[in-house]
């Protein structure tokens, strides 16, 4: 557990930790390119409304020709681990320092900013895990040009834009007939969509967590309602900002985004908007939980103390009343030194009013409700 | 009760689950089928001032004919069964793709969106349950256009538009001589005020559950809040964006809705607040009921805890001195070696101490109030 | 306790519960009647600058000769009791169908609504309990006309009026000197001061509650404190609506209201802001008080268990001492079989050596501090 | 302490309390006169670049030939115990009726006023007390005219004027080359600024109440808790609406307050601003306090109920073997009854064995960390 | 610990506290000179294109010549303990009083103000403490002129401007080609840059303190928890201001900042944003972690009285066998009285009696789960 909990922090500090700042007053646009990040791969594909070409270049600078042509080229720069090639393409694509920064230094919170000619959304995507519960997140930068787009992605491993791409290829829907614009809407959509599976993941942790907290709540189980809040706290960072930055892309009006595209990008907020609303349900159910599991452990202490009391209260009486024929008074002194010792009937009276103690504690037990396992839920 | 919660879960999930996302990367405006969603079932009601057709049909093109006339025609598509059905209905109604998406890939988030000639408002509609505290949900989308209004529901068995089609057919109040917009309002109307009675629902559960609190809580009591609190979640995320969509109907000005339906409008808004303000107050009551719970299980303990005390301190001490009388010294070695238990009044001057000391604490905790069952409350 | 928390639950359902919401589909404008609701009685004062008549009528359409005079008249309604009497003063006054709605079919949400010639008001007036702590709440609705202003409230009982109309008799102030608009700040006035003396009653309360949660807190406190929490909540609810209601009216700039009333409604406004804010404060001290509850339970759980963990702590060895004297060792078989018991001065060591123990453990105790009752504060 | 919290709570109440509402429905503007209210003084000082006039008058009518001339008059009434003189002061200064009502009936909330030729802005002024923690809150009234400024105080003892004062006595700064609005800023920004000094007290007061819930947490450390939350929540209560009051100073523009005031003011802004922050941040660190309490009385309830468990764990077992050798089988009858009590070496295996199990026991104990004291804390 | 936190707490003091306000009623515009703050130390230096000019002057006044030059001057004065100095710096720069006040009498809350042709912007500044988890806090004030930048600093030592002088001093990017307003964003990107190593502190202290939470709680870890959170509140109010600062700076359009600069400054909200962000998330797991603090401490209590239950639900039944058979009724006087010890196999049959009922009740316990370390968390 422990150690399952440090790995997750340490994806939560590789969001925030030693490679995503740069020393204090350095220069700004200074682009610091992790050694241990894979090396970039770069996918070409251009197509208009007839052709479609889609190849994989080493060189950025292979885009030029494709760039200036009234043909979409949608270049996708998989993997950060390469300063070079990433300053060629700053230069091929004529970035500012800003921007390249920003594409570069990740995790960056998603935004978008105007560039006179060139519109940037920094975007996060989350792919779910397979086996376990969780989620692989990663920075998707989002340059949108005249008759181009440029995206990076941090590695080339998980994606959710196979979907897109096979549209471009087979012709389906309105792509091929769409600008550069169009492509930027279709990855978005794609991204945010991206959230609806992970977030289902987590609707099914928390119905399971729903029937442990009732069934057997154990120390694991505070353990997942933690971490499960840890984790969509993380999911909301990642939506929230990207909710806005949506948003303000359809109201600021950048030419680059035609009328038509502007009506698509709503219906893209609001899945934001939805993905934004699960979030929020989702976290207010597992602090929900929290108060549950809270108030269990509070029973069960409650029932281990009712049962010690019943022993105790039964038990110590007739230890007591045990105690007393223990004890060694001389009979033969004295007629009132315990003369019970001496009847005939003496053991078996004994006996039976220890039953009669006993029993009758029992019975008042009983008749308060403290026998009854409160812990055993009618089930219906 | 961990099979209600499932079902439950898989209600809210259900809302939110498998079936309600595509494939991230898919067309927009793809619909997707649910296989066990019941078939569509269509419904065409047609009036003017002086005439009602009210019947049912079977191709979506047999509305066509009375699209373009100046009477009200009012189409509703109870079910969501069949593509083929909805696609021609989007190719009757020429709807926009997005349309068409939000409409059949539920659930949507209520909203309001103005396509030019068409209005579409997803709501979303709850109708109580007859035996247990619980409603049904349902999305039911409105696409108002000149001369025409198109529902579309889930499922063709709960509704609660029984009213309208009443006072349509009857010719009560103005229905009849407005156009398609008071329709709209009309139906709007039914389905904010169709929450007013699952929040009754909700009010009297909370008072049982207040007297349950008082009286005799349980674990079950426990589970019964946090199903409250979660299903008042639920109504909440109903509830929320409708107030917004209605509002932005008001003020955005379409000029599909006239200056006399907005007024009515406005009444509706109203109630889309008071619904809100009501399970906002139901929440908060939920939450305090809680706080409530929590320390009445504190107190429960706290008797437990006194009722093990008052035995413990009592009874110890008392079987100490019963042990030391059993204690088998030599009485006859020594004079110091308990000559008690030659006394003549020994046994009898023993157990008058130990009643002296029993009594004593009884005084003693009696006096300090820990005998009365604090359980108790004066009932005024 | 409970049946006053229901009658309590009853109350808040009354304002929430059945009879305030028709079907849903029904008609808007629909007017239902609560069979048991009082019948109106009818109150006219009509007076200018010279001149006051006030006297009660039985018909709505006696009110129509004073109505366009250009003296101010006062029609106030109490009772909703019968329909035929309030659809009639609907058409006296010429009501829109919305208005005699949200007048007859109570509770509405407090609110300001403009019909070009009519102004509506919906408030909620507040009227302490004599005897109990708690409050009738009745919704007052003011429709202020150009020469006449109409008030219904719900019934005839509880009334905080009697200042002004006192005033309108006595020509106090500068009342008769103004027109209907000032007579309408004035009603409008008494009801949000009106807030005042209830919330004096529950700011003793708290006050009697911090005596009663430091000196002797019982589950009764606990209720109080769930009590009050849940009335202010209904104040609030009462209260918040009512202030934006008033702020529109200052801004809105009907022309009904002229501007020298507009300054008085500032501070009428300023008022409402003063309860709105004493009703959070006194809701942060009841939920702070909530906490000390909570804790002081703790605290004396914790008593609790100090005392049984003293008597344990030093009556258990005790007794095993004891017990082990008690034992049967035959010392004749061996001089190391329990030799003690046939020694000179065995009972004396042996009482001794126990009440070094036992005077020592309580020595320890004591040096703890854990004899000091920790209940007891140092009151200063 | 229950005297002093009801002190407080009077205090408080007496700011919500009795005298502060009048009748519901009674005349606005009517001052209602607290008998117990000391009498009022008055002190007038009037100045201008070169001379200083500074003497107490008697009859408010004094002051007339003073508000016209060109030089500052600042009319200084201390005490709201006479109706007279209140209400001839509101004719010598033209006051309108609800400014009277206003400034006599406190307390008001903090707000600012704008009628035409004059200024209202109602202050809450603070003032530390010397011995215990805590302050007098006061009312200032300030009424700005053309060439004079009334203040009106609730009573003369605590004032934090008096910097101000012999700033114009001595010509210190610019104040006598300004008019009257720099004087109401100078009077501001005394009353923003004393309440610094009645924060430092609370922060030295979280200061120790963290030591003390670290070092020995009672009951009286919850109660203090309690208390200052309390006041830092009245506190809040008086500097939020002050804050806004002053910014609608600045923007909204009265024609008595010149630019360059104006920049003095933005000045006095940020400070209540910073108050605000102050207040709120010790607020949470209260709160947060209230946690670490309710987690020290469970820790400390933990080590009770471990002390409890040890203590029976050891020695419940070894008494339970006495109470098997203290058994009174007939060793005669059978070789099997008990035959170790007539062993050898008997005694003494008992002995060995009950020690045996008794260090068995505490060594496991030992080994769990139950027998370190939780409580004791590294300090470092 | 208790000394850790009181010099914590003194640190926050320091910035709410003792020095930080003049005494109510002073003139504006008073500064106080600390009497312990270090003596300040003035650097120069002048750059432009071409020429780089840096050195330690000790008077003020040594600034003049620089301050009219088209080259850029960059005056930085480190530590605030000489009114003298301070006073001539404020002719020097012509500094108004106010700006004066607020740049000497710190902590002054992050703010920007327009003084025509001067800007002033307070900001805060954090250094990482190297040793321990902390850091400390020093108000930076800017004064940017035309062709000058004037930053007072409260003390030499720490300063997370390094980065900015070498490159001024190395030409490294465009520093040297812009003006003024350029290293005042430069400097001010420091200062945000400069909260992301102390963050990542914090972000490490939350990992190594969930793991302490699970694998072994101590009150220590609370106070941790609290301590954190108590930094974390202090970084909020640092950065809070601060950002909303430099938005005002983007938006409000002086003209001392250029077109160019302004970009760049947006990138300077982006990441003050960031903080905040990260800022939030960190008090959200921190206060997360106080829940699974408190809960961990529940369970611990559960342990122990799982255990205390077991030992005496076990050993106290068992004790009252053996005290039945301790009693001495005399067995001669009647075959009734405890006929059993006479029995030949009574001894063992009684033993084997209380052996069935030890393991019977502990085989119950075993079957219930009580018996398993419910702290042992499965680690994966």
């Amino acid at each position: 557990m422990a150690r399952k909990l440090r790995r997750l922090a340490r994806l939560v500090t590789k969001q925030h930790g030693d490679e995503f700042y740069h020393h204090p007053g350095t220069l700004p646009g200074t682009i610091i390119v992790d050694a241990d990040a894979p090396p970039p791969v770069i996918f070409l594909i251009d197509y208009n409304q007839t052709n479609v070409i889609r190849h994989q270049i080493t060189a950025p600078e292979e885009c030029v020709p494709y760039l200036d042509t009234a043909s979409v080229s949608w270049v996708d720069v998989q993997g950060l681990g390469s300063q070079d090639i990433l300053q060629r393409l700053g230069q091929v694509f004529d970035l500012h320092p800003l921007v390249l920064e920003d594409v570069v230094n990740v995790p960056e919170r998603p935004k978008v900013e105007d560039y006179e000619d060139q519109l940037l959304f920094i975007a996060r995507m989350v792919v779910p895990k397979e086996r376990t519960c969780g989620f692989y997140s990663e920075q998707v930068s989002l340059i949108l040009g005249k008759h181009y787009l440029l995206t990076v992605q941090e590695e080339p491993e998980h994606d959710c834009f196979e979907g897109v791409r096979s549209r471009i290829e087979k012709g389906k829907g309105i792509i091929r007939k769409q600008g550069a614009d169009y492509l930027a809407y279709a990855l978005l959509d794609a991204i945010i969509d991206g959230f609806f599976p992970v977030l289902e993941l987590y609707g099914d942790r928390i119905e399971e967590l729903e029937e442990e907290v009732i069934a057997n709540p154990t120390r694991q189980t505070l353990q997942n309602i933690y971490q499960i809040r840890r984790e969509l706290l993380q999911l909301r960072r990642s939506i929230w900002p990207q909710r806005d930055a949506i948003n303000s892309l359809i109201r600021d009006g950048s030419e680059l985004i035609s009328e038509e595209v502007r009506i698509y990008l709503r219906d893209c907020y609001d899945h934001a908007v939805q993905v934004m609303d699960m979030v929020e349900t989702y976290r207010e159910l597992a602090s929900g939980l929290m108060d549950v599991y809270l108030s269990a452990v509070s029973n069960r202490m409650n029932e281990v103390m009712k049962l010690l009391t019943v022993v105790s209260a039964i038990f110590i009486p007739l230890t007591f009343v045990a105690g007393i024929y223990g004890m060694n008074f001389n009979t033969e002194k004295s007629p009132y030194n315990m003369p019970e010792l001496n009847w005939y009937w003496g053991y078996p009276i004994c006996l039976a009013v220890m039953a009669v103690i006993g029993f009758g504690l029992l019975f008042l037990f009983w008749q308060r409700g403290w026998l009854e396992n409160s812990s055993t839920i009618k089930r219906d």
